[in-house]
């Protein structure tokens, strides 16, 4: 599925940033039997947190749908740094999307829409996913979103 | 287990729904390996969201805790369209509940003992399961409560 | 690796507590496959939580390292009782750390480090886990913080 993914990526003109290193003492991800869980990832680019606030206060939804979008491209950059080789990713199984809102905020799947919708761009079928999506109460760094995911490995 | 959980249903005066649509650009379960993910329901019945606003704001505990038995309706309403079977889920694993509170609440458990009580009842043995209950800071659509889980499939 | 962990542990000063009673209609953990899922953890010590209030507000941050590592205990305390011999835990997967704060609040990676860091004490290389660490709206019973955990258990 590499090259597929990569072509993908391509076309959406996104080139997989390094994997960024994590914010404490934790890994990136961890491989258990034919899973890969990856850490939290927040909306890095160029090395730091692109989007910041809360999003329908200081921030528009197309602003959180564009940091979503960043945590998915920092989600699949891990995924890289995991395997070595995105054709050993069979699929991605789930995500959880918390975005950082006030809390008269309902607007959390159009946010994490900009991850999904990355996700199934850039990994066709194989990118469907489970996924749930909630307010939290703050992220880190004041970051505007944070998604974690499971993607399924293939048999070796 | 099929004939069981339906037996139980009955008993319970509860008929599955059809599965709900997604809110957005995903799917509603992934299966992997023996694992079925099931994505956050909301209190779905009839078709739209029946318990919105915050518990212990807007919404007694008693209201959250039936929007809580109506996620985890929806969640086994799910299970059935992705197996097209009950009797190929062996057990629920985990639910993570998270219910829309102001910053003060701390009943959480009592709420999504609406989802786990029903869970038990209507699954019985198979239904205990692990559970995180938090609130987040807000939720879709203003749903008084979103619930996850993850069953576990029987060996083909 | 049992007796790595209850070396580690002794060094650390530390007696594992009988693992706590689920606050309502669940259970503690659920194995499923190699993977044993823990339920939220909250800061119990001496059967009763030690830490409450809102991390940054009511309570330092040190507070809730304090309550993380409190957290990442009773996750220990649980898969002791649900293995009956540690040695039976291959390694630590991944946990997820719920804050208690208000909405301004951003240093969730350095309080859940109170858990990674304990967990990796006491665990060594097989402690090193992926991560997800946020705020939660609200937490049962004014917790400061909650933490649930996946184990990767050894092949039977």
């Amino acid at each position: 599925m590499s090259n597929i993914i990569l072509q993908n990526l391509e076309k959406l003109g996104v080139s997989l940033p390094q994997a960024a290193a994590p914010a404490a003492n934790y890994v990136p991800y961890v491989k258990t039997g034919n899973q890969l869980f990856i850490s939290g990832q927040l909306p890095m680019q160029d090395g730091k947190i692109a989007k910041t606030g809360k999003v329908g206060a200081d921030l528009s939804v197309e602003d959180g749908i564009e940091a979503a979008r960043l945590c998915a491209i920092n989600l699949l950059a891990q995924a890289q740094a995991a395997t070595g080789d995105l054709s050993k990713i069979a699929r991605l199984v789930k995500i959880v999307g918390f975005v950082n809102s006030k809390g008269d905020f309902g607007d959390q799947p159009k946010v994490i829409n900009g991850a999904s919708d990355f996700l199934v761009a850039a990994m066709g079928e194989a990118g469907h996913h489970a996924r749930s999506a909630v307010s939290a109460g703050a992220l880190p760094f004041n970051a505007a979103v944070e998604i974690e995911a499971i993607f399924e490995l293939v048999d070796n």
